[in-house]
């Protein structure tokens, strides 16, 4: 397996810019064989840790973002981080996705992970899978135009292209599974209880 | 302003291996004089856009993600991209942060053009802002180990660091606002009609 590495050419960034993603993000092909063993051994690790600890089932996820350039955000998660920006219709550089965007992306690969690892548990065979998210928003909250309606999305479509040699009803049983068992899509669908403060 | 630009270096990747991101994303400072401009700028065109049709309130994103690697997903949003991955325990190769972590940090990056626009429209001065958002997740949903809770976050703490001249009482103020204007907060907050099919 390879890791992200980082790149060593010398980018001869002046002064005034900030470097924010040096980077270059490699993934590895794996075989259908290799991705089952580890969503396997994945699977029934956590099994035993949770039977052993029911605690251990509890994972608390931190992310913080620093303010950059005009309304553009350099995220750190733990090892990693990614750049979010905003077109220039909003005030941004659009050097990289805006928030929603990142947003329906993290729907989709949440969507991905889960789809691979009930694929494995209910037996059936993912070749290939592809999954597009569109939102519907209306800014006008956004931008105190019109106070009566949401900020956020009011209608999100998910649509999934899976190729493989098991039949439409085994994958439309498998999206149904997937559907209730989606970290990302429950976080849509659902209210999250969200406090906010200074600090 | 400095859109992205392309890396020029041979990083020499062999075969089997997918090359993800050779984006050097960077972006330009910005001083508060710009960016109040721009802000105010866009808002006022998007008043204006609205005033003479409201139908250009309604906006659709989209992204499109594939699954790669093990279980990880390359998303495409217009001309932007990036990867999502799972750490180990999750059958991953840990080589991008993980679709819950993006979904945090949609939130925070969100928040962060919230706060901006509506301290320009209030008067009010952010001479650097930091928020962190923490989630708590029970993964046996995910695992099928206990059907009875729920797959995504079940609290969620945003925490926000903000400098500048003003009150504590005016950036409080401020906070309000947004809390009650921002997109991602409201995706979090609420629920969002949302709809799978296999295609």
């Amino acid at each position: 397996m390879t890791a992200g590495r980082r790149g060593t050419a010398d980018h001869g960034y002046g002064r005034g810019m900030t470097l924010l993603q040096d980077q270059i993000l490699t993934v590895s092909d794996t075989t259908a064989e290799e991705r089952a063993q580890r969503l396997t051994a994945a699977g029934t690790a956590w099994h035993e840790r949770i039977a052993a600890d029911a605690g251990a089932a509890q994972l608390t996820y931190r992310v913080t973002g620093r303010g950059i350039g005009s309304v553009a955000t350099e995220i750190r998660a733990g090892k990693h981080r990614f750049l979010v920006d905003e077109p220039a219709a909003l005030a941004g550089d659009d050097v990289a996705a805006s928030p929603v965007e990142y947003a329906l992306g993290a729907l989709v690969s949440c969507q991905v992970v889960v789809f691979r690892l009930y694929a494995q548990a209910l037996g059936l065979t993912i070749d290939e899978i592809e999954i597009t998210a569109e939102g519907d928003l209306d800014v006008r909250k956004l931008f105190g135009i019109d106070e009566s309606g949401r900020a956020g999305f009011h209608d999100v479509r998910v649509k999934v292209d899976i190729t493989g040699p098991d039949t439409a009803e085994q994958y439309e049983e498998l999206r149904r599974v997937v559907d209730a068992h989606c970290p990302v899509l429950d976080l849509f669908a659902n209210p999250v209880p969200t406090s906010g403060a200074l600090v």
